[in-house]
């Protein structure tokens, strides 16, 4: 068997407590605590490209499993050690080479913060859509491995809209350089567009090419709070038929906004059942838009409606919205649903959550990205607790299919990673799971390439589902 | 072998010339005269997925290429009939089954007209981006086979853009079905991507979900002339550059627009080099943003800026540029280039142009989406002229090198086709054309769909490249 790489020996993270964190990410804990860690992994922080070519040619040389991986942000087990495997982080990989106004592309490694990304884009006056939640700690190589949406995906798209070229290295060390930096192209069948939202599954994506356009407005927000999940439900859809659609559509439930003022105050209301946040960042037009949403949405029912007086109140509320996440883990152990269902089944949606929550005797708080139909409920149990946490994978379950039923996706955002592989199949059948895996092997023909993550790998050990 | 289902006996053409029609598309004729046309082919004529579910099954079962059409509008011989091959027409599947304004989604068959689900849209307030120059007769099929782009893919982006799910028909007759009719989602591989731009490869595309959006105003038009081919792209550039994007940026030389006033008068001036067209449709603003353009333009050098006074004027100066193609046509036969380069080298290719021109020595009209660096020069010779022919794809080699040395692509928005196949390995690499062809066969393993475009396949007769 080849010997590790020397280059990679200053690589690899000795100290014990540093490489468990490595080991983990944003995800659940596994249905079964038998699996909840991977006991033999090694950790390489590679530095450059060169680094992770080092590691795919010893991988494949030795059949050894590799789980790439940036901030750790994945809420699905989409960037936790497997049994055996080498944990390849490329965060260090951090550099923006290139923003280029007059072409508008960015060219940046797989490391760069996505907030670091959007600040690079507005330095030069221009703008980079996608915007998960975590902005301020998911990279670039994390978004493109999950075609990551965000905030802003109802006027901006997702990922997978932002991205024209990719190098990505491949098990056995080829790399592999994919799409055009040109407006258009279309030379072949689209790897690009298949590299995105592959989840570590084809190869390490090295470097990535995304669309910049001109920046809109700083945008400005509307609140409303309304006496019924149902009534906001209604203005939502009353605002995705607005001409102007809004940059944001947020939607928080009590417990959510609860959860999030008592992490700080972030100026939200605290006596309703719904909030939600809407934003326009219509160049000229902001103000006039977010008026014109605040009576669309007293129309359907609000209760009350503020606008943010300046963007620092804007903010505010927006970091409220973005903490959520942290806030609610300070709640306990959590599991974070991403079913997108049809904007018009919103409704029921959120109804289904409030069954699952009595019916599981657990709390679920609502949130999400209501303008694209895109919830994740939050099922939160104590940590420790063996039964809470079987109920709160059985009310998984049970918002999974629901979300199935309403003619929904299981996955909106997050991706699959380890722990929703049992409903991709349930999604999209066993013959097109057996298609994209076929598909898989004509780049990873070992298997080698983050393989307890979308699809059902035989023979692994340890599967945390 | 199995006999050729009853089912679609009737759905044959048996008319001698109406089935020669069928064999041919809007492509160039072949570098080598022996190969200009296929001797021996079936055409059929499906009306339903059931009639493309039963050619796809005889075909895998005798080993019979398939050829799948829709309107023939294939700039690059990517819909001609291939010798022994069914050709497969989808041009009645035309049905809009949805337009839904809430989901922002349509649902379309293939054979459904671009202008006609422009038109859908537009009676729901709504509207479908991607707009070929041949929109009111290519059809949403064809546009998804080669991931079509157009006029307005400055702002609008092209059709991979706005396609969210697929039923495709695979060799065998098996139907799969890809993607989400959700505003997100992310269920392991891309599969809809990946056959978006797939030039009939992979399978027979039967249905297609497309995003829709709030309609734009309508647009207004700015026209300016140029001294020089270089001024006017000196002019393009400086619109890249300002925070709003034209809807449309198009140029035309001398020769095109003498092309097209020959063919009618729609309002373009005869002295000068070049002409740029513009057109803002934001909401409110197209006014000031035309306005805006023609200062930019005029800064930039123009001549004179014209802006189109009504809507009527603005029409006529677009169907000018519409007809452009057919202008040409009636000049003799041609060659349609589709490279795109970075903006900042268009300069460069349009010199080229001109160079291959004189060393050639054959008109090469030059026009095109010059906001995305995507040029359509059309290398136009005397029909029968085998020596001309010959002239003509040396020039046509001579504009594609250019291309790939400026950092463009030889395919910005037409695909490989049969014409561009030697291209295709040029500019990716013969690995990543085996990796292409290996993921092919995940949906084709026989090799029988349009075996003769994209990839080149061996021991096919009659390769017209």
């Amino acid at each position: 068997m080849p010997s590790f790489p020397p280059r990679l020996i200053k690589r690899v993270v000795s100290d014990k407590d540093v490489k468990r964190t490595y080991a983990a990410d944003a995800g659940p804990e596994p249905r079964d605590p038998a699996h909840d860690a991977a006991s033999d992994y090694t950790v390489v922080r590679a530095r450059d490209v060169e680094d992770v070519v080092a590691v795919l040619e010893h991988a494949a040389a030795t059949g050894t499993p590799v789980v790439p991986q940036g901030a750790r942000t994945s809420r699905v087990g989409g960037a936790r050690a497997s049994e055996g495997c080498i944990v390849l982080n490329v965060e260090a990989l951090d550099a923006i080479e290139t923003i280029d106004p007059l072409e508008g592309i960015a060219v940046v490694g797989p490391g760069v913060v996505n907030a670091n990304l959007k600040a690079a884009a507005a330095e030069a006056g221009l703008f980079y859509g996608p915007d998960p939640a975590s902005t301020d700690t998911c990279t670039i190589g994390g978004n493109v491995a999950t075609n990551a949406g965000g905030l802003c995906c109802l006027k901006y798209g997702v990922t997978a809209d932002w991205v024209t070229a990719l190098e990505v290295v491949l098990p056995g060390g080829e790399v592999m350089r994919t799409g055009h930096r040109t407006a258009k192209g279309v030379t072949g069948l689209d790897l690009t567009g298949l590299v995105v939202g592959s989840e570590g599954t084809l190869g390490v994506v090295t470097k990535v090419v995304t669309r910049l356009v001109p920046a809109p407005d700083p945008a400005l927000t509307a609140l409303a709070t309304f006496g019924s999940l149902d009534a906001a439900v209604r203005g939502v859809a009353s605002l995705r038929l607005d001409r102007h659609r809004p940059s944001l559509l947020e939607i928080l439930d009590r417990a959510s906004v609860a959860a999030v003022q008592s992490f700080g105050d972030y100026g939200f209301p605290a006596d309703c059942e719904a909030v939600l946040l809407v934003q326009s960042d219509r160049p000229g037009h902001a103000a006039e838009d977010v008026a014109r949403y605040g009576e669309l949405l007293s129309a359907a029912g609000a209760l009350e409606v503020a606008v943010a007086e300046d963007r620092l109140e804007a903010d505010l509320l927006l970091q409220g919205r973005r903490v959520l996440s942290t806030a609610i883990e300070s709640l306990g152990a959590r599991i974070a649903e991403d079913v997108c269902v049809p904007v018009g089944r919103l409704g029921d949606y959120v109804r289904g959550a409030a069954h699952a929550a009595a019916r599981w005797d657990l709390p679920i708080p609502v949130s999400g990205h209501a303008g694209d139909g895109n919830l994740h409920p939050s099922i939160v149990y104590p940590y420790g607790d063996d039964d809470a946490r079987q109920r709160a994978w059985g009310a998984f379950d049970e918002l999974m299919r629901l979300g199935l039923m309403l003619g929904g996706t299981v996955a909106g955002e997050h991706g699959i990673g380890s722990v929703k592989r049992r409903w991709l199949v349930e999604e999209v059948g066993p013959r097109e799971v057996e298609r994209q895996r076929a598909i898989k092997a004509v780049f990873d023909p070992a298997g080698i390439m983050n393989p307890d993550v979308v699809f059902v790998t035989a023979g692994r050990p340890g599967h945390p589902d």
